[in-house]
């Protein structure tokens, strides 16, 4: 960045930001307020993606989609607010399975989005035309056309991702992952395109869970080798803060991976992939890879500003390291 | 049906109803009320099913369903009461497609039945589930679980039923009308067992489009012959009043056919394959084929007592004919 005459010219403006759930689109949020519609794209894991009652679901795309139009649920944490839940009810009168809750509203965009698929449309296309009508000038891609698929072992054998997450709460400790599919898995042309635009500012790797939504996207074919050769900044936030997730299982999940809870663990995790790591004020002297740069940022995102300005601390920091 | 001492012996006890939508569910919910549950199977029309959004629909079973269960929507005359539209809100936002409207509790049903299709049963054995769950007694069957398409040709040419019936209101005069597949399809060996039960009472055709509803159960290999032959009173109830239809299109589908728009000409249609017709009193002088009986009752059935006493009223009338 530098200042011409009167005009402020950002030369590189685009920023790509990798995104699980919940934890990952409040900073993908924050992003959306900082930067141009037009230059943030948002790559989101697909490896929580499974067939449910016949409907394709992506439940991480969902919470950006959601997140992004003000549509989410403030409330429950997924889903769509002012929902309403009589196909619940009716399906459980049925006899259907309704251990995944699926709102009213929320059946709309599986549907809609299952149809399409069916029709040989992609997930990147479907995606893209949902984020019009939804008003959503953020480009949202799926990390993968492909189905991959997030299994976790634990003592009971292999689980689905969602079998694991929703149905049985996370309780099954967890022995091991595997990311299934990745070997035959490409990243969709327009991630590879927005990973090497010319124009880039930075990659952003949001405070997600590393092994759960993170993992999938690194275990794609060429990712990890696009973030170790990227000439821009690569920056991670920390999903933790104090050795506590924000929410959700990462902590759990860790513990039960033999790993140690801290931002240090997630920062070794992600070494050689990132210039520097965001954490916050009470992890300041966690200890880093060697040649990871350290931003220390409050970075429990609360309300909107919280959002706006961590996403401006973590974007300050990436110019920073890229005038270095 | 004959008196022992005492104990009044039914001795032919099973009824079997031929029904489309509204106008033959009407019947057969009264029926349901003077048959002992067990002792009913109605035969439901599948021509108009189709697939919308990727699911599977069957109007006319749905609407057998919903009224037998009390569910029925009375201020719409289709779909469930106590609906909530909030699938459809969300679908319009994002670009879907509306013309057929799906309320929220409805949709369960659609989700559940196409996600049992799909997993390998019969659309006879998950309609006979979806009984039990919705606390019907009486035996659903659709008359086939072979797709059989029934289609309109106008000006325009072809069109799917539902499309016809729903998107475009009836408004195209329709020149002919077709039973698609039907020379592949094939009565389900249910169907065939309750036409064929040694202890039938009665085959009653109830009310319903001629040519729309019970045109394409007709059409199917063998049930022209089963009727014909069978040793039980077969009996139609006329969807006409005095010239008009109750509800929906047959006065004005007839009128394109060319047909006489009168109950004589819908006795015409059946003959051959009932014994008896009933009309209402209006239509007491109607000219019916030479052998075919009259019974002539008040035929609107607002009423769950009209539909009671209707119910009554063709079931003697069977008995009659059997005793004669």
């Amino acid at each position: 960045m530098y200042i011409a005459g009167d005009m402020k010219i950002k030369k590189y403006k685009k920023v790509v930001a990798l995104s699980g759930g919940v934890g990952g689109a409040k900073l993908a949020l924050g992003l959306s307020h900082v930067v141009d519609p037009d230059d943030l794209t948002v790559i989101v894991n697909t490896g929580d993606d499974f067939t449910h009652l016949g409907l394709s679901i992506s439940p991480d795309i969902d919470t950006l989609l959601y997140t992004l139009s003000d549509l989410a649920n403030p409330d429950l944490g997924w889903g769509r607010r002012d929902e309403t839940w009589t196909f619940m009810r009716a399906l459980e009168q049925l006899g259907g399975d309704t251990w995944f809750k699926l709102g009213d509203a929320d059946i709309a965009l599986h549907i809609e989005r299952t149809r399409r698929l069916t029709s040989g449309e992609t997930l990147t296309a479907i995606t893209s035309s949902l984020c019009i009508h939804l008003g959503i000038a953020t480009k949202v891609l799926p990390m993968s056309n492909d189905r991959v698929e997030t299994k976790v072992r634990s003592d009971a054998g292999w689980l689905e991702f969602q079998d694991y997450f929703v149905r049985q709460r996370c309780e099954p400790p967890v022995r091991e992952i595997a990311y299934r599919g990745t070997e035959k898995a490409a990243l969709s042309r327009e991630v590879m395109e927005a990973l090497l635009d010319d124009n880039l500012r930075a990659i952003i790797l949001c405070p997600s869970n590393p092994w759960l939504s993170v993992g999938p996207m690194l275990a794609l074919p060429g990712m990890r080798e696009m973030l170790k050769t990227s000439s821009v900044p690569v920056i991670a936030v920390s999903p933790l803060i104090g050795g506590q997730a924000v929410k959700g299982p990462t902590a759990k999940l860790m513990r039960e991976l033999n790993l140690d809870v801290s931002s240090a663990e997630v920062a070794r995790y992600y070494d050689g992939l990132i210039n520097g790591f965001v954490v916050d004020e009470v992890d300041a002297d966690t200890p880093l890879p060697k040649g990871m740069q350290r931003a220390v940022e409050p970075i429990m995102m609360k309300t909107l500003e919280d959002k706006i300005r961590v996403a401006r601390a973590v974007l300050h920091f990436a110019d920073q390291l890229a005038a270095n």
